[in-house]
């Protein structure tokens, strides 16, 4: 493979380059720039695909991954495989400067599989192993180690986001997917292992067990109603008030009323849309205006960098387009500067959340950080 | 109130004494004792029950328990809440001595509600907040600080399973719940706010999101097998082999073919039963003997304590006792000896477990322990 180039919206221009493994990296840049940097490490041999076992006990598969024990763990800032390459080190971007970009992970928990894949119709118990199929991509937000996503300018997050939109888009394309997640774990507190800014996007070959519990909520409200569930959710929270964090003209930003997280916020288009690709420019642009003030109202709750897992849900590739949308969920594990809420027996064992916060409280508290 | 005694199984009495604030402490004792301890705390005024709050966008309900932020964290060991009373101390065991004792909760997630309490039947988006009913108890294993679980002798660990036994039938007579969780989380890493040997009891009004998922599985088993789950599942298991841990007449510890955890353990009786309540004597007996070498044999693979959650899946108290059978579920989240699993992104948001692990590996690493 060699170098290719396309332009997207807000003048973003993604370039392709292989890199030494055979993996494709893709730069996107809001600038001009000539991309042809050598990814100079030697050629690594790639594990085989994992395995995907159905639990029998509830009918959800488990990808096994065997391979990923030994991936790199909170390495020093100097050694940063996210950073670009340097005289000093050769990481996993070759060029010496970037704005945004997407690779495959080193260490992927799903690949994509042989032309013949098929997730078997029935599962049961009988159900056979079958390889992990999917994809998971790394995606770096910004070159400079010491940022996070609060930290990027606008046009930053309106690249990262052109980004998003081009994977989402491609993605679709691939037979094997299913449904894709980006998403961002931020903070040790979720097991983050490096602490460069990137998110991550994973695109299963199977609906994942909330998307299958969350598509069949949305089909029977639709259903009894007519409506899209998530319209009805946006326009209680309207009516409510008392959750809203903040709002601009295309999104709205709340604490959901029935929160599982001391400080949970959603963050949806008003008028709703299947995924991110459907976004319209206008709805990308202010996008990134309101996470960049959500993201710093979260870090501002304690005055400490939160913990935080960052969710976009949006419809499945294939199915359910007209009854789920697209929304962002924040998660921040933290409720006191203190105090982690951590996922114990009734949470994780019966998937009975327990809070002890109000949502009413923590939309207030993040209303009142002064930006 | 005043004191009242009955006799259980295996020579166990249970001795019932009120405490200040109206709660009920029970005394599970093997040895013949008289117990008549007052509790000489004052009356602390108890707050009212919270709210169960539907997720609209998966049907789930969110107990809020607000007034639960400032319960004790991590005390030093000579303020422990659960060890006897001392002259220097008044805990929530008013006695001198214990061998088990189980209580209310002094600040509980779910409380008893008014006697017209009702789930609404239908779950919609439009579902008004219920009351969060229920009961939420503890169950103190030991006296001695220092000792977990695994310490316990055969015959203290059968003092605890016939305390377990006589809640969950007690429980199963009230109205108002609907389905009996005891469990253990064990481990700061796991958020375990007291050191104390302990467990809990969660009793729910509604059959949690887990419990749901697991009734209609077994259930659409039965209607296509005309066969028990679990019973498959265990046939499954024994036919594999290498999955096994440990068993002996009675029960059998394996890791699951398609577990989430780094080590995950269930512990099952080989002829199932749908409860606590149902277990034979025999059952009873040897689950104390086989729970004490598995506990063992997991602390025994890094040769550290290992954090866990300890969950008992049984039958819902009305529903599905044909179909769901008892297990305990074991779930450590330690890898490696200095390095934990999270669930971060894809296990949080999207409910799809990756595992670095096979349940092969583990099951071999347990196995191998020395006793």
């Amino acid at each position: 493979m060699t170098s290719s180039q396309i332009s997207l919206s807000a003048s973003v221009i993604r370039t392709d380059l292989p890199m030494s493994d055979g993996r494709t990296i893709r730069y996107y840049d809001s600038e001009k720039q000539s991309r042809s940097a050598k990814d100079l490490r030697p050629v690594e041999v790639q594990p085989g695909i994992g395995e995907l076992r159905l639990d029998p006990l509830v009918n959800e598969w488990v990808a096994m991954a065997a391979h990923r024990q030994g991936r790199i763990f909170l390495p020093p800032k100097e050694l940063c495989p996210l950073c670009p390459s340097s005289v000093d080190l050769l990481t996993e971007i070759p060029d010496s400067n970037y704005e945004v970009v997407v690779f495959d992970n080193r260490s992927p928990s799903l690949r994509p599989p042989d032309s013949n894949f098929q997730i078997p119709n029935e599962l049961n118990f009988d159900t056979p192993i079958v390889p992990a199929a999917g994809k998971c991509e790394v995606v770096c937000y910004a070159a400079d180690h010491g940022k996070s996503f609060k930290d990027l300018s606008v046009k930053q997050i309106r690249t990262v986001m052109e980004a998003w939109r081009n994977r989402v888009k491609e993605l679709s394309s691939e037979d094997f997917i299913a449904h894709i997640f980006p998403f961002e774990n931020r903070g040790e507190e979720v097991g983050v292992t490096l602490s460069h800014p990137h998110g991550q996007i994973y695109a299963y070959s199977y609906l994942t067990p909330r998307v299958e519990k969350m598509l069949a909520v949305a089909q029977a409200h639709k259903t009894r109603t007519g409506r899209v569930l998530l319209d009805d959710v946006i326009a209680r929270e309207i009516k409510d008030e008392v959750r809203i964090v903040t709002q601009n003209a295309d999104w709205i930003a709340y604490v959901p009323y029935a929160s599982r997280y001391p400080f949970e916020i959603h963050l949806a288009p008003v008028k709703s849309v299947s995924d991110m690709a459907e976004l319209s420019d206008s709805q990308a642009d202010s996008f990134s205006i309101i996470s960049q003030e959500v993201f710093r109202r979260l870090d501002g709750v304690f005055g400490i960098e939160m913990a935080y897992i960052a969710a976009w849900h949006q419809a499945p590739v294939r199915v359910g387009r007209n009854v789920l949308k697209l929304h962002l969920q924040i998660c921040s594990v933290r409720r006191q500067p203190n105090k982690l809420k951590y996922l114990a027996g009734s949470e994780s064992a019966m998937g009975a959340f327990i809070m002890d916060m109000k949502p009413e409280q923590s939309a207030q508290q993040l209303r009142e950080v002064k930006l």
